[in-house]
């Protein structure tokens, strides 16, 4: 269960170059302080580099300007993103089938890989499709004629309603919603909610994760995408018809309103909302907190409500505890001002009478 | 299953005016643009009337002031709104009874219609009330003494804690959590919270539908309740006590504190908040993420946090990017100001002198 | 199950001193307006001392400066407090314990106190621990490796992944997930996101209780820790590395950020958000809505993004509405200020016309 790999092996996993003995043996990642014999680490900036005496770990992963260190090294151009690469490649495991547990249930006409596991209490509608090395946790529950692809991990008492469409490599984490009913109603004249019938899907692509009790609603009509390599954190709400560009990030509580369209690498920082009917550019970043009505330039940082260049934000927020003096300082301005236009009056007076 | 039901009849169900062939047969709404043959899809608004000519839908549901159309028409005051009544109707299927599923636990002394639908893993408490045609779907869980109406239809994972009691045609949405205790408690001397018995109930009537993964708290006493008809989206937090009006809109992720009343037709915004204890007037609407702590008059539309009358917050908002140009400004005035009145003590001097 | 105790009991529980008849009996607590015969109420404040003419209560618990009352009562310092404490005492009961419900599933190597009690569809692990007086509601899925103390009660649906350690007396509502993934990546050249892994774990201490869908996420390395009396309301996230400390109150749809540590008695109102990496003084609190982005010094009242001093964030709050007012003044005072620069300098040009 526990890899045992060669120094050697892991630099080349991750392009980097070796210092030091390449062939000891490593069988684990740990932060510096924590890190043990037969563990690597990673210091992510040389001006760091004191710490790498202290370290107890049988190896290092440094940045390209570290020349010497007191351990054998990877030196590698991004060390965060290679200790990323090689805790991934450590804790590597095969997929170990269990089957359907007999407390499971699974309706009719399903089509499965192999490979699966179905733990207990989950509940698999008719017509549903899974992939090879799918594990359907405990608790679980999935509507029909959904399709899961490859390698997906779906946690416990996550919720995948009706005609959802995954791809491969999803994990969904413990009690998510996919598929619920969008928020849409029409009004009638005496102020009553008529429902709109939500019959739309929700499609997830490659590579997606999405937190713990997220919600992602199916579109009212037509698709609610989310696109290859999109992190979702928890508490997360995605509306019907929005469409979620490749390897956008958000954090946790942030929300898109309905038929939104986000860009490709788009951050939404911890609880930020953009409003419905909205597109937003590739790689715009919104700061935390943030609420987002209208586009901006790709890679624009914006922040506040409504959201503002970031600069222009941080600057405002900055004076805003200072709003009440200003506000006194206008105040003694204009008492000032009328002073000295009664001053000037009584000038332009003596003086008229001097002229006279 | 699919419904084929003619023009004509529609046209009736929502008092519309038929405009050409009244006896084609119509099964679907769909958006103009995704329209087939068979289909009815709708024009909101006379202003895109030319959207008409490119759809295929074998009929349309047009507003009053459209005289005309390419395709057999229905004339209403609310193409919206009728195309939501026609669509429910079309989709409307009897429901189908399946009774308790065998890996399905219902506990004793309950009482249930003679179409009931219980699915896997769903697990009922004791005493409970289940009125005709209620679906409990996988893995929902029924507290003791929880009373359901009839044509309710309860997604998976919802939790539904003891002595609930709920209406008519409720939809409540995969993991979504009725009867949580409230959040109340007593610090005592040392700084530690001693919890108060949350003893009250969980009342929801007729028609309301509630979003995914969102909470209801019981009422610490007495009852936390939501009236007929209001509609809850997805995350959204209902504190003990409070009171939701009929026909509320809670949009994702708004909260109502503890002990707060709305009245009718309240809307939240995503993100809004309302403090406790307090009462919100009839047709407030309260913008996204603002944070309401007192009450304003009927009808009002208000925003900011704490939140303040909505033209008036668009105003500030729009200036707040200004701030530090209006102190740049106040600064500038100042010194220009402190020149002036040197240069008039100056003046004055050199008058005196004059005088002299 | 309804337990009678007589008011002098009742009183040596809270310390308090009996004024009137000791001898009747009180089987439950209520509030004033709804308090009926053998209910024991509580009056906060002596200044709302004229409610006690019009309750039913057999009893009343009153402030220390409450001299006589219309029906028996217990005089204490924090009445409040102490209905809590005898309203806890009251419903008191003794743990049955049901043992493992037979649609239940518990996984081997797990060790059990001889009085618990596991609810039909509940999925444990392997190589669980549950101490005494445990309650699995029905629907919890409890991962491996786990361990929870003793007299905890976990309500339906709730998460606990692999490793988590609970401690004793701990309340988790309904629908919470603790120990899922932290949100980490490394982003590559082009963009994507590559999974941190998430190898540590969540330590929930004594008495913390934990509202409905909240997330609760497991350490990068480590641990994520709520210390004992922490209590969490509705839909709350506390991301991976956090700490809490002891007595902290996180109000509803609030957030910590990763890596972040509260000192004691901190508390975050609702929707309220700390952003990753920062320390947060004991005793600090937190205005709704706000962000807090550094320290202040330990009892300090904050509030706003970025959270400022309460006081100061109040008097800017109530400016803020009249932002554009301030401008227009400026504005005016701008004008007023170029002409009485134009009319000094006409006034020199003038007065040295004189001169020459």
């Amino acid at each position: 269960m526990i890899k045992k790999v060669r120094l050697q092996e892991l630099a080349e996993l991750v392009q980097g170059e070796v210092m030091g003995d390449g062939d000891i043996v490593i069988s684990n990642v740990a932060g510096l302080d924590t890190a043990k014999k037969g563990d690597i680490s990673f210091l992510a900036k040389s001006a760091k580099k004191a710490l790498l005496d202290k370290t107890d770990a049988s190896a290092v992963i440094v940045p390209l300007d570290i020349d010497e260190a007191p351990q054998p090294a990877i030196k590698v151009k991004n060390p965060y993103l290679a200790s990323a690469i090689i805790h991934n490649y450590l804790l590597e495991e095969e997929f170990v089938a269990k089957g359907v547990h007999e407390q499971a249930y699974v309706g009719s006409d399903c089509t499965m890989g192999e490979k699966i596991t179905i733990e207990a209490c989950a509940v698999i509608g008719n017509s549903v499709t899974l992939g090879e090395r799918v594990r359907i946790r405990a608790g679980v529950v999935i509507g029909d004629n959904v399709t899961i692809g490859d390698d997906c991990d779906i946690h416990p008492n996550v919720v995948i309603e009706e005609g959802s469409i995954l791809g491969n490599r999803i994990i969904l984490h413990a009690g998510t919603v996919i598929g619920s009913d969008g928020y849409g109603y029409a009004p009638d004249e005496k102020g009553c909610h008529i429902k709109r019938p939500q019959v739309g899907i929700v499609q997830i692509d490659d590579d997606v994760e999405i937190g713990a009790n997220c919600c992602v609603d199916r579109a009212a009509f037509g698709v609610t995408w989310i696109k290859a390599g999109t992190k979702i954190d928890n508490l997360v709400q995605v509306a019907h018809n929005v469409v979620l560009g490749e390897n956008c990030l958000l954090v946790g509580q942030s929300a898109v309103a309905g038929s939104t369209t986000l860009g490709r690498n788009v951050v939404l920082g911890g609880k930020a909302a953009v409003v419905g009917h909205i597109t937003v550019n590739d790689g715009v970043m919104i700061a935390g907190q943030s609420g987002v009505n209208k586009n901006f330039p790709a890679g624009s940082v914006v922040g506040g409500t409504p959201a503002i260049p970031m600069k222009q934000y941080a600057k405002s927020a900055a004076v805003f505890g200072k709003i009440p003096d200003l506000r006194n300082d206008v105040r003694r301005l204009k008492k000032e001002l009328e002073e000295i236009k009664k001053q000037l009056a009584n000038d332009n007076r003596s003086t008229g009478e001097n002229d006279v």
